[in-house]
């Protein structure tokens, strides 16, 4: 039974103002294993960035595998210390490629996937399909078909016309598939409403105030190939406010007391997804690990005492938090504006096309001269992406000492939802991807070549 | 010489509630071509898309040819009338293809592009260099010298680093490059803040009223190989208002009359840039080329009379406006979804990644169900995309009939900045694209497949 007086009390508060040289202001954002040498140069996984930057040029989007690891033993030990038997999904949505997967299951993590090309590159790297969970509002027949198809170990039932879909399909193959409910509770997540899910207006999940949830469970019983382990409920990304958990696992676990009296059904399986944040700027730390066990443990635990249900089951669902410390976005400098008593600009060689979260978002980040990171700041700058629209801006009004035309350009907390929602916006190419582990650097995804852009014209 | 009374007075005027059936109500937003059949199935450039969605399957971008080779007559007809010999310089960002690229050419339209990338596809489409104009605020040295190679007509040059670096590249290749110098006027264009690109805190052109925009005239014009043929500004998009194309031109006018007095310097070319508007919705109807052709045909000529300067060669940089009604996404639907007393959802099978202008500006959109264009609305419905984001809605509150699983929905307006923004989000597959024309449908892109997601991972 975990006791929430035991986490830490330090990591809502915030940290100093950045007075010190970067690599100490920036050390809760970068990876774990970020250094500066003695020139100043940025060092992540024993790899001088400099060096990285003239192997495989910029933009460089560069992972540390030990942060990745790290992270992952982390929410492991974690979860498990409260909640026996906890198991992890990474949620492919934050950033997936086959080098990331491999390190996943090395690591004991399972995958959610929401499409039929995270079920692709999750299989190619080696997931075993059995740890493989199918979201999404929107699943094709196609991509329901190759779920089934693939053995995925559990698909998460969002609507009643995905549910008559699979019933009938696994009527057609004669095949159980298990499946979970979710469920949208009507919880207020307190985050962007771009990334807030669990609202009673969501276009996810089925409403349990107005019975839906209910019916689709009756249902998903009579269904004869349909084995219902239980309910699924996500509250939005990123909770920086862990309180919502247990409010949406209060509500769950109550529909969960009345679906057992009502309908004899007792669920095996539980998970109260995803939504673990991630600290982007010295002065939002997001909670680690063990903040959200012990909330949602404590939650799980209340509820089953309350309604004398069984402990179910348990998987949770990070994704930004697993892989974005790992991430730094590696740019050069090609231009620089003063603009008198109004602002200096600097232009890197990357932007919006990589990194869409400031211009969709408003995200904020930090950034740091990845070859002057003993220098204390001594200009306010604004680092603009090359993208032809002024909204591609990557950080407002950064500390930064004097820079050189072609330096380079760090912003960490890189890792998840850039990668992943990179475009060919102006047609720039899409940059390579290197990871970095003791002192060696492998690249894991190769750069865009210009011919690259005409492979699907014809 | 124009008269701005002869501008149409109905152009901003909404046109009436949709109470007609959809293809009556969404003529205005359609492709020229858009018609119903007997069965109400919508036509584009006499294909049937109920035909269109089995042979490419869905979703799928199709674009009428009639519709943009009549925009690009309809601009070089009504800029020439006003303005004779002015240009056309399409702005590729908006979406490029070779297809496209082909077109522009027969229409006798040049090119403006902002990348490498860019530079690359128009030249694999058959534009002549000398018709292509580089832009960018963060132009790299590579794109400079890749440009230069390949005899671009004009570099539009926008910050001091830019124009040292061009100053050392031509000296290096002892070859003349003409150039113009992008002004930033300081004029409030009043669109979106991200695509607002005139201001005096711009990341875009040298600033004017600093002097910045003089200093670097003066350096230019002692760079032994650079040509400046004269000035460009750009006021953002897609300006509705048409006013401050008269602001914008009337301060770069007074600035070209200072640098003729104080240096001796005569314009011998200008562009107002681009920002020509598109009709998303018919409750908003952007101006048509004249009302644009006459208002900056106007400020130019007033300019000069004002300040006793030539008349310029001029050409314009519309994008948006080229394509963006050719362009129409069409879906399926493949889950609806009814919460009482909130809202009903009817998901289809794209979303942010082919779409991200919702999530992104807070775009508006029309949306039909392609195969009931003669039925009447009965109900009111938001289109979500399939993507694991509460922000990813494409239409809110659309007027739609009632849909089967499977029916087609299109979106009409979605030529520009759709595909060019598109993601593999979701590890999504890009959509197929179709050009259809006189009955004939003609893959231009093909969709692309699950292997193709792991073409550049090691």
């Amino acid at each position: 039974m975990t006791n929430s007086t035991t986490a830490p009390t330090t990591v809502e508060a915030s940290i100093a103002a950045p007075i010190d040289s970067p690599i100490d202001a920036l050390a809760d954002v970068l990876p774990l294993t970020a250094r500066s040498n003695a020139a100043g140069v940025l060092q992540i996984g024993g790899c001088n960035v400099r060096d990285l930057a003239g192997a495989f040029g910029t933009p460089l989007y560069i992972y540390d595998e030990h942060t990745i690891r790290q992270t992952c033993r982390d929410y492991l030990r974690d979860f498990q210390a409260h909640v026996p038997g906890a198991r992890a999904h990474y949620a492919s949505k934050a950033w997936l490629s086959p080098a990331l997967v491999r390190i996943l299951v090395e690591e004991g993590f399972g995958l959610d996937v929401v499409s039929a090309g995270e079920l692709h590159v999750a299989l190619a790297g080696g997931m075993d399909p059995e740890h493989i969970g199918f979201h999404g509002n929107g699943k094709t027949r196609d991509e329901l078909q190759y779920a089934l198809d693939s053995g995925v170990g559990r698909i998460i039932v969002d609507n009643d016309d995905e549910l008559a879909l699979l019933d009938e399909l696994t009527q057609e193959g004669a095949k159980e598939q298990r499946i979970m409910l979710r469920i949208t509770p009507g919880v207020d997540a307190q985050t962007h409403a771009k990334t807030t899910t669990g609202l009673r207006d969501s276009k996810f999940g089925f409403p349990l105030p107005s019975g839906q949830a209910e019916a689709a469970l009756v249902r998903a019983l009579e269904a004869p190939f349909l084995d219902v382990t239980g309910f699924h409920i996500h509250l939005g990304s990123p909770l920086f406010n862990i309180e919502p958990y247990s409010d949406g696992i209060a509500t769950i676990g109550a529909f969960a007391a009345d679906m057992k009296e009502r309908h004899g059904y007792e669920w095996r399986e539980f998970s109260p997804g995803g939504g673990m944040a991630l600290t982007y700027t010295a002065n939002q730390v997001a909670p680690q690990a063990d903040r959200y066990a012990v909330q949602i443990a404590d939650a799980i635990h209340t509820a089953c005492d309350t309604h004398g249900l069984p402990i179910p089951d348990v998987h949770i669902e990070p994704g930004r938090s697993v892989v974005g410390r790992a991430g730094v976005a590696l740019y050069s400098v090609v231009s620089r504006k003063h603009i008198p008593d109004t602002r200096d600009y600097v232009t890197v060689d990357g932007g919006m096309a990589d990194n869409i979260r400031p211009a969709m978002y408003e995200s904020r980040y930090e950034a740091a001269a990845a070859e002057q990171m003993n220098t204390v700041p001594s200009l306010v700058a604004t680092i603009a992406g090359k993208f032809c629209e002024s909204g591609d801006v990557l950080v407002r009004d950064a500390n930064l000492p004097t820079l050189q035309l072609g330096e380079l350009i760090a912003i960490p907390a890189s890792g998840a939802y850039q990668i992943a929602m990179e475009s060919n916006y102006n047609l720039a190419l899409r940059p390579a991807i290197v990871m970095v582990n003791d002192g060696d650097a492998r690249l894991i995804r190769r750069r865009q070549t210009l011919d690259d852009l005409l492979d699907l014209e014809l």
